[in-house]
């Protein structure tokens, strides 16, 4: 019989960290017992395990020597504060949230730098990159012997699933009220979202960039282990509910070769490759599922050193949650 | 007293010929009789002008040397059959369907070359660029004296009204479905559009770029009379009814002065620049304006020669009908 596993999942009631649970039974993690933790206010919540309600309890009382690793599906603040608690309790972090710095828990999308892992020392701290840029790397991974890049420029249009919960809820509500006729408050983002597209995801910092955009950069140079290449990036709130869309330009030290590029991305783990004469969408195809969807491949209009592609990804699922199941299986095959 | 002349708008009950009459109007055209003209299906609807209703006529009846200028917001086909006949009889043409190639009639952007209207011979033929690529020109023209552009790209999400009114009314169709939790069947587009983003607003062509990937390169190379720009474009179809959102990147030859820059686009016609701890959206500040609205200026993340922008104008208005109107007083001012 395999070794099984004692696990916890903080922020399990959020968005990313229910998809977090739901992937942990369907892909049969060897678990023992599941210990889902929040603050205060989520305290008392139930998520449906393997046909029983599992309920909530209260992170502050919470002894992580119980478990052997910890999915940190929180708020950052959450992951700064009780991360270290866990770590120094002998428990691995897998930090979904972005708040552990890159030098003391690496970024790592399994298809394309699992190989870091190995370096790690038990308990572990790992990361998963920001969603947009684990799409991205999952698709730039399989060409890495066939192109060099030289600058990567994405409009990412991110659903309002990226923003939780009140996300959701608020473009619902706002899309029935224009839709009745009624005037529009805008709550939860700073302006009407329905109907519309936003040229930001979060406050703008002193650069002009936001975190995310800040984030895609760095995390995609980081995975890739690139640190010549350019990045440009900017996060629009689609008024989508889940699934994200890239709209990708690659620029390349020489000309590209389409087909080559075609079949490395067919035969890509974790990617689905449109023909080129259709196109997948967030909605219509990447929701729900695994792979990473591309599209509207082609070389540039006008130089034939550029690469354009479209791609669709489950912001919630690869972006977020799937991503974070597959590194803890790496993590208790190899390192637990 | 000034001179009057008569004119004729050709596919006056579209959504860009409605909103070229309106402008007409309101703009004090200096007009004497309007003649609106529509194949065979749009006779005998009228639009009101001057507080009169003006009766859509046959478009096969008319005789073209009754007007001096005529307005061409009809489909492609429409324009390719009846501006030659028009120039036949001595009416100059403005055309805002892309049909007429651009050797036969330049595109212009009043704000960015004017000054190629004194090169036509009369009867004049014109043309409006593409919607987004005269909304790119309107910013990227006060800024040619700073900086050398050697890539432009764009995604640029556009709205349903620019595929006309079947657009607008399959987005709140779908959306309405969807929010009484009825099953979807797309229609007008090849599949969901509420709450999605489609890859493409067109077919497909040969090399992998649609219609208006096309055009945005070739127009905007045209406008700036800059051929060695390299362009790279994806157009979006977004769950928007009005107004066209730009995401924007320039590669520059050298390191950008964001404050020279915001200096020039403060002070160019036809701009509004927002403060970059702000961004203007389609919905909130574009969509009935003639300004075209930039926003989230800031230098790259990664790299000090590029600089990114956020755009977001009136399709219908700035993108088409007002342009149109525009050149209308430009060439009777000098020309006709």
């Amino acid at each position: 019989m395999s070794k099984l596993f004692n696990v916890a999942v903080i922020g399990a009631t959020g968005t990313v960290g229910e998809t977090l649970v739901q992937l942990l039974e369907e892909r049969e993690f060897p678990l023992l017992n599941l210990h889902l933790l929040a603050s205060s206010e989520s305290v008392g919540q139930s998520l449906p395990f393997r046909g029983k309600n599992v309920r909530v309890r209260d992170i502050d009382a919470f002894d992580f020597s119980q478990v052997q690793l910890a999915f940190f599906a929180a708020a950052e603040a959450v992951t700064l504060s009780y991360a270290p608690r866990a770590q120094a309790a002998g428990c691995s972090v897998i930090d979904l949230s972005g708040a552990l710095p890159a030098d003391q828990a690496p970024r790592v999308v399994p298809e394309v730098n699992a190989e870091v892992l190995a370096s790690l020392a038990v308990p572990v701290q790992v990361a998963c990159p920001n969603a947009t840029a684990t799409a991205l790397a999952v698709v730039l991974a399989p060409l890495r012997s066939l192109l060099t890049v030289r600058r990567l420029s994405v409009t990412a249009c991110l659903a309002v699933s990226g923003a939780g919960r009140e996300g959701v809820a608020e473009l619902a509500r706002q899309t029935t009220e224009l839709l009745n006729m009624r005037p529009l408050e805008p709550r939860f983002f700073d302006r009407q979202i329905a109907f519309n597209l936003l040229a930001r995801t979060e406050p703008i910092q002193g650069t002009g960039h936001t975190r995310s955009e800040l984030q895609i950069a760095a995390d995609i140079r980081h995975v890739l282990a690139d640190d010549a290449l350019k990045v440009s990036a900017t996060c629009l709130q689609a008024p989508v509910f889940f699934g994200d869309s890239l709209s990708v330009t690659l620029e390349l030290v020489s000309a590209v070769d389409l087909l080559a590029v075609q079949a490395a991305l067919e035969a890509a783990p974790g990617v689905e490759l449109v023909d080129s004469d259709d196109y997948p969408t967030a909605v219509g195809d990447a929701v729900g599922q695994d792979a990473v969807y591309v599209g509207r491949l082609r070389s540039g209009l006008t130089d034939d050193a550029e690469l354009n592609l479209w791609i669709a990804s489950d912001n919630v699922r690869k972006g977020s949650a799937l991503n974070a199941v597959q590194l803890g299986e790496l993590l208790i095959k190899h390192y637990l």
